[in-house]
């Protein structure tokens, strides 16, 4: 398909994939002619993944190239280059090593993942960017004065496990090991706002539950009234 | 307490505390001589609470204002402050109503509430920025063609019903009014980035569990080694 087409059915207008094209960040079409070139729906699937990555996780583009690089290595076994992919996206920042509430966080973490029998992940330990994300948010509960103990952080550990088969499946659903790397990003990156989101509205549907009032009553006869009324 | 000891007992310094105070984030202490006040529990706690919206959750100075008059907006319904101290926060961008998507992930959404029995959730409908931060979400994973139905946004929302539980018990286990709407709004914030390392945690345990090689063996023989010799 010509540039065009490509704009049209990736709602990209042609001028960011021009700069994407500049940036690197896809990979240049077939030229066909002194001023065209021809693009396939690789290029269409990458587009998709490049706008997860910087317009939903605001990612850099400098930072997106190096996603992209973990993305193609073909070399690498299948699970690193997974999580190649994963572990180049942006963490947040690093554990302040020289608070002293860090070194507690990081016994924490590791005792939770120990209980979780997180063996993998345990492994890694500090290598994993994921796991000095933890640290570093866990030393922020510390400092605040908020409980962080394996107790407190285990409802935690368990939503995240249960999240964790349902997504590889629909990772694994996709057909080709390239296709596989690229859904692992976009949906660690897309899904994380919609987790977000439905924490904060569990939430207030909770607390609506243990501190009912006028407000509260009068929300729920609404919706009540427009069931009844439909 | 004087200024030096606020700051010693918060780790929060001089210099930052006097800004808050100027930004009108931290309300006056009591002033004991020309050069002197005087600062109590209160202001060590809402330092807290400051420290937490601003480093942790990046939120803007004016936006950290906003969050503190809903906090202190005492007139309120308990379930109304605590509500409105969150819906304060920042929710990331608004759906895009000119978008093709928005409607159609504005009905999953909806179609999620209703079959997770969040009724009060429902009753807000677009009025909650949580509810609008879901839809703008739902519609990044449309417009990118992502599956977003309600059976794949589902164990999302019970990840979410499982944490609202312990998350409001220990909201409840804060004595006064005051500190259960302070502790609300710095653990929505401070917690955000537990959960989201742990998911990618639990995805890179899953990985490895689902697609082993040599490196995930090679990581998992270290872990029982370190164990048979401790």
């Amino acid at each position: 398909m010509r540039l065009a087409e490509l704009s049209e059915r990736s709602g990209v207008s042609t001028a960011t994939i021009k700069y994407y094209l500049r940036e690197g960040l896809l990979p240049p079409g077939r030229r066909v002619s002194a001023t065209q070139a021809e693009y396939d729906e690789e290029h269409l699937r990458r587009l998709r993944l490049v706008r997860a990555l910087i317009q939903v996780g605001r990612v850099q583009v400098a930072a997106a190239r190096e996603v992209l690089a973990a993305v193609d290595d073909e070399e690498q076994e299948h699970n690193n280059r997974l999580g190649a992919a994963v572990w180049a996206l942006p963490h947040g920042p690093e554990p302040d090593e020289s608070a002293p509430e860090t070194a507690a966080a990081r016994r924490e973490a590791g005792r939770l993942l120990e209980a979780m029998g997180w063996t993998f992940a345990r492994g890694l330990g500090d290598e994993s960017p994921a796991f000095r994300m933890l640290v570093a948010a866990v030393a922020g509960l510390a400092r605040l004065g908020y409980p962080y103990d394996v107790a407190h952080l285990t409802p935690y550990a368990r939503a995240a496990q249960g999240l964790a088969g349902p997504e590889l499946s629909l990772i694994a659903s996709y057909e080709s090991p390239a296709e596989q790397v690229e859904a692992v990003v976009a949906l660690t990156v897309l899904f994380e706002p919609v987790l977000l989101a439905l924490r904060r509205l569990a939430e207030a549907e909770e607390s609506a539950r243990r501190f009912p009032g006028p407000t509260t009553e009068a929300v729920r006869r609404a919706v009540a009234d427009a069931e009844a009324g439909e």
